[in-house]
């Protein structure tokens, strides 16, 4: 007896007649709660459509026997159907979002991905493509029996050049596997994020993935010099330059960069990397509010200058949780608040010295309450574990409401303490951490199970806060399924509008990735 | 008398009757060489047309006096057609090609510059953008009666956040204002060229600038947070985030980003500026050959590291040409290479010592011969003149072929030494100078006057060498209107025909900036 959950809110929706699982290529069906799959609900009573739902299966072509062949053709021995490993494919990191597929296609080659898409395109079969599926934001899953396209075996370095720092690889290499390869030669990744040792970096590029390093080495924009795009009828086009300035004609990887996989599918990256700094210390800080805290990111940016490579904060709830799900203990007294502040640098001595001379400022101006400092590599690790590693404590709180908020920096922490006003004793737990430097707040809310009145009571209020204060409602995570609806909040229709125009004009099927990142009302 | 010019050569075509300049409105009549006007040269023999040279007038209206009675109405006493002021925006700085607009407009505010280009739409008048008019390829010029739209008088600071760095103002702030006006609050402008005291904030971003600081804070596609961009039709789209994340959706402002005014016109920016550096050191270094400075700057980027804010080069032609035509002379020996190193820090002391021992390692293992080192701004700001106005001393030389080239940075100078070989005696001047951190070489070659046969021997061979190393041929200066037709030497061809796609996605009569940017193929 298999079972049948809801491809939203990934309760069980009905049990399915045996051998539903392998027999899907005959009798596809996906089932919902009743909201995104309305064949199969005709004549119920329906609850209003949530924002966040999937809406109706768009009427895409089933994949048959004669489609698999097709596939099995191409990528003998790399064509999947085999329910259990489809199972990670079609859930979320989070366990959030289900989707139904039954085929998992591996390709190697840029070759094989256009001739994939190419057919796709021709039958109508719409495609999921899927990097480490770390997101968070259900755009990296299939919603229906979308093909899910794997970049998981296009894992080949293509080339390093030690003189420009300028790596090319394939868009399914692993962020902490290219941050290994390029260790040799004294250079890092320009990104860094928790989800590093799963992530591949054409998802991090499909989803201009922000991360721990953007305060130092910029965004993904800037960093990334070139793509090879497979187009949605399975055309290549080639913009994987190696260079760090070309200005002939429109700069078209821009528009595949942060696009979640609507608009093509990355195959492969060339990417401008930092020579790996001589020097890193870590600080472990602590402050008695959150106008302390930004004290010491003024401080520190004028003190710290150049050799700043991160300037991260976590709330007091935060550390609880760290505390009770993964026993990882406080290094320094309670604080309301705990910053952890990265140097990088050229020369240790100095570095050394001018976060020293920033401490003592800090101390001595009362603006800093305790703190810790790291220079080994192990007691570094431990101090950012305790950032990194706060996603994986509130999964372990309950049922997680996550939002990802860029706001102006002064602002950043008004809104959890507005949220937690704002839901008494409704939430498990309201947490704030993220990036102060980046302006860049994630805000979480458990409850023990799925609660649909919680979630009533966080949105839109949560989005029409962001607003207010010209925030983004998605500043690194993305829309992809969940977020989708929301974009109106902090993008100008005539802005969406175009978004539309493009995504025709790139994919006038619609086949990569639907019901993702654009709003119900124009896909 | 007045004296009509070939719109590409600057060559006088013919002489006009008298009143012809200010009688345009009712006689329009573009004039050329032979090229780029048949209807004027009907039965004449024409030489074949150089992929330089404009393309044919296309089928836009013409101004009428019903249309210059609406300008006037939209923006009184702003309307000009005083054929003395024209001229200057008729004609580019290099007085390399020339326009024949009878009409300047001078908006003052985005809903002024929305009216005029919804009227223009409407009407199909062709409209030329400008900022300050210091663009290379003659994209900031009309080419035939194009209506000038100056974006001049659009120069107000918005907003600056002292805390954020992110500064919001319109699109005709001029750089160097820009950068006096952030001054106070101790903040720099993330670029700087030399062109600064003309060129606008807005045409900087039309046409993704480069310039001198892009080693250190990365290019425009990173630093511009947000645009207001009034399209073609008149639409204002609004895309003016203050944020350093959003990833709600595709990234629009990036199409507009070195889109060269044909996709639309940029009247706001918003941009992060970098906290102004405490110590700034310039030192100007020789080197015997280019194999050296190559090695100079590896060793640079090793111990200099992230105070290290320019690496650029000139070689000993350029100073002779400096020497020569400015007077300006040479603080060190002479060598065929000099390298101007600039540093900025956050700590005087710190930074010292770290150029010290790069100078002190440089000279030991003989990288460089000799150098002299700047603390004090005199003295820097005249090193830098010495790599700063070597355009200008070009233009004393004669007329000047201008090349603007991205190379993996090992082979930059391999293309002037080639050249030189390649050309003989047959060039007055072949010289090298750039950016070597950013792979960025500018070769020039004059020659006494204009000479089509020595034109002819430099390209398509410049082309061809370039795109044999999968090089750029226009780094930072984009294509404008004399670099349309060589856009397939860096880009592919289903690139170049998505970019078409965009166009006319987003300006589907044409009517912006016409015959610039896209070759004649597709426009």
């Amino acid at each position: 007896m298999a079972l049948a959950y809801c491809s939203v809110c990934v309760s069980v929706v009905r049990t399915l007649p045996p051998g539903f699982s392998s027999g899907l290529l005959q009798t596809p069906r996906p089932v919902s709660c009743g909201v995104h799959c309305r064949e199969l609900h005709a004549g119920e009573e329906r609850p209003t459509p949530s924002p966040t739902a999937a809406p109706e299966r768009r009427p895409f072509s089933r994949v048959t026997p004669e489609d698999m062949a097709f596939f099995s053709k191409i990528i003998p021995g790399r064509t999947i159907t085999d329910p259990d490993i489809l199972e990670a494919s079609n859930v979320d990191w989070l366990k959030s979002v289900r989707g139904f597929s039954e085929v998992l296609l591996r390709p190697q080659t840029t070759e094989e991905v256009s001739q994939i898409l190419g057919y796709c395109n021709s039958r109508n079969l719409a495609v999921s493509p899927q990097g480490g599926n770390t997101g968070l934001v259900g755009g990296s899953v299939p919603v229906y029996d979308e093909i899910i396209l794997s970049t998981a075996l296009m894992n080949n370095v293509l080339n390093f050049d030690s003189v420009s720092g300028i790596l090319s690889c394939q868009a399914g290499c692993v962020l902490e596997n290219l941050s290994l390869y390029l260790e040799d030669s004294d250079y890092i990744m320009p990104l860094d994020l928790g989800a590093k040792g799963s992530c591949h970096i054409g998802g991090n590029v499909a989803t201009n993935a922000g991360g721990l390093r953007l305060l130092r080495y910029g965004s993904l924009r800037g960093t990334v010099l070139g793509l090879e795009v497979v187009l949605a009828d399975g055309r290549v086009l080639d913009c994987l330059a190696t260079l760090r300035k070309d200005n002939t004609g429109y700069d078209l990887k821009q528009l595949f960069i942060g696009s979640e996989g609507t608009l093509g599918v990355i195959t492969a990256v060339t990417i401008l990397c930092p020579r790996k700094p001589k020097a890193v210390n870590v600080a472990f800080l602590g402050c008695e509010s959150f106008e302390q805290l930004l004290q010491t990111f003024q401080l520190c940016r004028g003190m710290l200058g150049e050799i700043l490579s991160a300037f991260e904060f976590l709330d007091r709830e935060c550390m609880r949780l760290l505390n009770t799900h993964l026993k990882l203990a406080n290094p320094i007294t309670d604080c309301p608040f705990y910053i952890v502040i990265e140097t990088s640098g050229s020369n240790p001595t100095h570095d050394e010295e001018k976060l020293h001379q920033f401490l003592e400022e800090a101390m001595t101006s009362s603006q800093v309450i305790d703190g810790t400092v790291a220079t080994e590599e192990a007691k570094i690790k431990a101090l950012w574990s305790l950032r990194e590693r706060v996603t994986e404590a509130l999964t372990h709180d309950g049922f997680t409401y996550k939002y990802d908020i860029s706001l102006p920096v002064e602002r950043i922490y008004q809104l959890v303490t507005d949220m937690r006003e704002h839901l008494g004793d409704r939430a498990k737990s309201v947490v704030g951490y993220g990036h102060v430097g980046d302006g860049n707040l994630h805000l979480n809310i458990t409850s023990p199970t799925k609660d649909p009145d919680l979630l009533a009571s966080i949105e839109p209020f949560v989005y029409e806060w962001t607003a207010r204060f010209q925030g983004s409602i998605s500043a690194e995570h993305g829309l992809g399924l969940k977020k989708r609806n929301y974009i109106y909040y902090s993008k100008a229709s005539l802005a969406v509008a175009l978004m539309g125009n493009i995504k025709i004009m790139l994919d006038p099927k619609g086949i990569l990735n639907p019901y993702k990142t654009l709003p119900d009302d124009l896909q």
